[in-house]
Formats: structure tokens, sequence, C-alpha cells
């Protein structure tokens, strides 16, 4: 997508063929810096700070980060050491798994010698392949927002969106962005609503970012404001993305998300989750008892990071000296306050049948 | 109550016997540094900024507004001066407004010499009446309390709050916070969910600062989380303040309050609303539909004041250049929602009936 005059991706090889290139988020909004991964620890660490993040783009770099471990230890255990390094990188995604499942898939019974350039492959197809399925979210999408905009004789769509499930999150187009870029293209006129999302403020600081350069109106909101929005009718639809769904259709997504369906549901506002298949994580039943919920540190709340009126980026204390916070990073959203999916197949209802019927593959190999 | 070895309350008169001072609520939880309110102008101001803030608290603020507007024109128009210009600092607040009457009533019939001494004598009324309504709420709330931790055999009980419904943001003791100071003397052992409460942040800098004052443990989380902390029963009931309610039990409190309430009545936690009887609008019967809703500057949302690892105040922004911000201060959470009002007569089902059945005189005077 555009960042000022030019077309990226959130992850690309260097020059060199090799070198794995990606966008630093952490310095989102106020700096635009790349970052080159040499190793499978590079990878690993851009992961867990969250240089890159968002599942979809997770599981890209994960496969990436199995790429460099075949450069230097294209052994069994060098695959297994890398594998291993890379899954405990983040606990609730479930792409990451099904990102590294595919490149053992792919590797297991490749010689030692070839394994390099069959990792470099997979993972770029890894990394095509989501360009593809969010392009085909985005044309499912479309018709929602198309149908909305009829309705209102062409006012402005109102779009609540929570945390970034944009192209930042994704190789490109988003998840939940990608029908947004789509009706753009189509001339429907959009305003967003953007959730801040605290603790990490990648509302504030991707969504908004992605949204200006992509030039969509768009209003960052404090995320206790979606539900004074709904009550007064300002919010047509709302669309999140997720970082796992069961195969019943509750949804894990940043913490936050659950309040907003609650509130969508209270005001029928429509809540759709844009789902890549990957998200799916059919052994599932039960997302509020079985999806682990990582807690992060406790400084992502305590603490702040902007940039002063002097253009220097610093980071404050907002908690008073001796005060503990906690910092779960997302909650699960039961299927029942879900409208509907939004998947590279189609729009389907939350529920088993639902899911079962777009991806009858993967539902009955569970 | 505490500040370090101190007892405070969060307005009181100077040594002079005319001179205002308040606690500068915009300089915590990193600086406690006090005001002097020297005319009504000052008032109007330190209500503006939100030096001090709360509703009862504002209330108490615009009663000595008038006093010191009476030091200098205690003629009909001074006071018709004063009045309007302290009615328009604050659209939210109902406490405002009856204060401001409750002023004007006893000073239209003083002659204009009298007036100056009649109107301190007033506002402190005002003030300890402030007093006595919360420690009533305290002693109304603590059952609640003692029967969640009777049925926990002693275990903590979990407390949610939003915003700072505390003592700074009365006179003294607090609405929400009245209950846990009580029950704190009681020996019951409490933990505090404090909501940040973005975009102001009340909850991180007030509320988490004086429940560490008075010792209480207490953990700031994002506004995010308090459905997921319900969802895994990590909360047994959730008090909130309220800046006007209606007759009818529609609660107008802080932005995001509503969306605690539904997650509340999802997850079958009580949730109750401290509710001094001046903050109840029985001229109002739907919250949603007539309640004013303030809203506020945007730099509230895009810009954070906290303190540097280096100990100076530094306000960053977290919004990328070009982006907007909309800021709506309040929500109402429909009456359906609320467990029950905890007032300085008792404890009241959120209803007509609830209301009426507490204050049969000032239901029937609308």
């Amino acid at each position: 997508m555009r960042v000022g005059d030019r077309n990226y991706r959130t992850i690309w090889l260097a020059d060199d063929g090799e070198t794995v290139a990606v966008i630093d988020q952490t310095r989102l909004p106020h700096r635009f810096e790349h970052l080159a991964l040499t190793s499978c620890e590079d990878a690993a660490k851009a992961i867990e700070r969250m240089a890159v993040r968002g599942a979809p783009l997770i599981g890209a770099t994960a496969a990436y980060g199995i790429a460099l471990a075949m450069r230097s230890s294209p052994t069994e255990s060098g695959l297994q050491q890398a594998y291993t390094r890379l899954l405990a990188t983040r606990p609730t995604a479930v792409n990451l798994r099904w990102a590294l499942e595919e490149m053992l898939g792919s590797l297991r019974d490749c010689p030692p010698e070839d394994r390099q350039s069959t990792a470099y492959a997979r993972a770029a197809a890894i990394a095509d392949e989501d360009v593809e399925i969010n392009r085909a979210i985005g044309r499912h999408g479309l018709p929602l927002l198309q149908e909305i905009a009829a309705r209102k004789n062409g006012a402005q769509v109102n779009v609540l969106t929570h945390c970034n499930a944009g192209w930042l999150a994704t190789v490109d187009w988003g998840t939940a962005t990608a029908p947004l870029y789509r009706a753009q293209g189509e001339g429907i006129a959009l305003h967003v609503w953007v959730d801040e999302t605290r603790p990490r403020n990648q509302g504030a600081s991707l969504t908004a970012w992605e949204l200006g350069q992509q030039g969509i109106p768009h209003s960052v909101i404090a995320d206790n404001t979606g539900g004074h929005l709904m009550q007064h009718g300002l919010v047509d639809i709302v669309i999140t993305g997720t970082d796992r769904t069961t195969r019943t259709g509750d949804v894990a997504n940043k913490i936050g998300t659950y309040l907003k369906a609650l509130a969508a549901k209270d005001n029928g506002v429509p809540f759709y989750v844009a789902l890549p298949s990957p998200t799916i994580d059919f052994g599932l039943t039960d997302g509020v008892a079985e999806i682990p919920i990582e807690q992060r540190n406790p400084d992502e709340v305590a603490k702040i990071t902007g940039e002063t009126e002097a253009g220097t980026i610093e980071t404050i204390s907002v908690l008073p000296k001796g005060s503990a916070a906690v910092n779960y990073a997302f909650d699960v959203t039961p299927a029942r306050l879900v409208t509907g999916f939004i998947t590279e197949a189609g729009v389907a209802e939350a529920s088993v049948e639902g899911l079962a019927d777009l991806f009858p593959d993967r539902a009955t190999t569970c």
C-alpha cells in the first residue's frame, strides 16, 4: 500500500535476495524505518518486540525466520530449533503455528542442501498467499459497504475498527481494511472511527497512519467511545480482525474487541470480523475457555511513547509511583455477538456450520 | 483523606479565611500542588481546565466561586454574572446547576452587605453536606462488599471502577470509593481494578494515586480490559460514579462506563453506581436522548502528559500528523444495565420507583 509516493509490502527481500526487510512498526507513526533481518533470531526478536505484529504478518515473518535459519543450519536439529524458537515468540496467534508447520511440511523431506532455496520459495509463497487472501477478503467485504452506502443514498459510511487489522498487520491490503481500500477504489464515501487501542495504541499509531497515507477520512477516538457513538447512530458497521477464531466462531482479538461487540449487539449495529482462513483454529470449540490470552509487560500500560513538540521521541510514565498495572493483550468475543465473518472464500455466519460450509476440507480434518 | 502523612479535603479556605484552596488535579499523580482561587473567574477557570473535576467537587467549587464573586460585586448583576459564568463551565454535571441554585436561593433575599458572609457560610455548608453524603454512601455500600467477602470466605474482593469517583472528585471520601474506604476500615481484603480512563487518564492519575495513598491494593488496566476480567471471574462488583442520573435511573458518567455495564450484564457481575442525590436530575426521563454530552478538545486524545525517566513532565503526541481525533467526555448507561444505586439514603433500584422511594420530596416537585 501507499507510503508517501511509493508502494510497500510489510515484508520483502533486500537486494541481496536473502536479507529480509520489514517496517519497524514500533517507530510508527512518528518515524518510518526499516529493519534488516539476517538470522532466525532476528526474526524471532522482531516478532517478540512487536516490530512486526498482526497474525498474518507474524506468520509470514516466522516463515522467513525458518528460511533465514536454513542459511546457517539446514540440518534436522537446525530446523527443529528454529521452529521451537519462533513458535515461542507469541502465544495467541494461530497463524504463527500454521506458517511454521507449512514450512516444516515443505522442508522435512527435502535434502539439507536444497532447504535454503526451498524455504525462501515457500516463505515467499506464504507471503503471496496472504496478499491474495486479503485481496479476496476485500472483494467479499465490498458488498457489505455498498449496501450501506446505497441505503444511505451515498452519504458517508461510518465504519468503526479496533486495533490494527490493516495492511501493516498483514503482508498487504490488511484484513479488516481490505474492504475499505476496495470501497475507496469504488468511490464509496467512507469515514473510519479508529479506536486508539491502548495499551500499545496500534489504532492511533498504525491504523490512523495507514488510513492517512491512503487518504481515507478517519477520526481517532479513545477506546471508551464506541458505545456512545453506536447509541447515537454514528456507526454503520464494525469491522475488526482476529488473532485466532475457533471452529464455533469465537473470536480472539485485541483486548477490548469484546466490549465493542457487546455495544454493537445492544444497538443493532452489524459486527463483522475479517477472517483469513489460516487464522481459524479448527481444533478449538470454546474460545473463552480454551484460547490462551497473552499477558504482556505491565510497562505497556504504565508508559506511553510519543513525539514531543520539539520533535523528539519520549517515553513517559502515566502511573503514580508504586501503582501496579496488569496487561492482558487479547480478549474473546463469543460467536453470538458476531454478525458474520468476511473470509477469502466469502461471508460466513459465525458458527460451526458457517465456517465448515466455506472450508469443508479444513473443518473435517480436525 | 490521606496524602503522605496528612489529611486533606479537596477544597478548603486558606488562612486568610477568604482565599479558596484546591488541589491542582491536572498535576497529579506526579506532582501534588495547591491552587489559590481569589476570584469567581479563578474558580471558573479551575473548573474549565479541570484543575478541579468530579460532579460534587465542581458543585462545591462553583459555590465558593459565588462566594468569591460576592467579595467584589455583591450586587444583583454581580450575582447574576457569577451564576452565568460558572454555569457555562461544564455542560454535563447537574451538581453544578444544583449548587449554583442553592447559592442563588440563599443570596437572593439577602442584603448586599451580608452577601459575602452568607455566601461563604452556604458554600462551606454545601462542602460539609457533600462530606456527609459521601460518608453515608460509604455506610450504605459497605454491606454489599461485606456480603461478597463473606461469600468468598474472606478472600480478596475484586472491585472494578472507572474514572475517578474518589475523594478527589468530591470534597472528601468520594462516592464510588466511600464504600471501599469504609470496607478497608472494617478489615475487608480488597483489590481494585482501576480503568486507566482515557483520554484524560483520571483512573491512572487520580484513582490509582488516591488508593495508593490510602494503602488499598490496586492494578491499573487499559480501558479495554474489564470485559475479559469479568469473563474470567476476576471482578466481583463494579462501582462507578455518575455526573448526572435521570429520574428513571439512566446514568451519565465518564465515557466508557456504558461498555463496562454491558460487560457486567453479560457476565452476571453486579454493577452499582454511587449516587449522591444532588446528582439526580428529576427533570429528565431518557438519558440517552436528553443528557447533553460534552465534546472536549481533541488534543486530550491526541496528546498525553506524563513524567519522563529524568523526572520532567512532558506532553507527547500519539497521533500521526494529519489524523483527527474526536473527544466525547461522557456516555449514558441505560437503567436496565444498573444493578442498583448506592445513595446517602440507602441502596435503590435503578428505576423511577427506586429513586422516588428514597427521595420522595425531590421526585414529586419536578
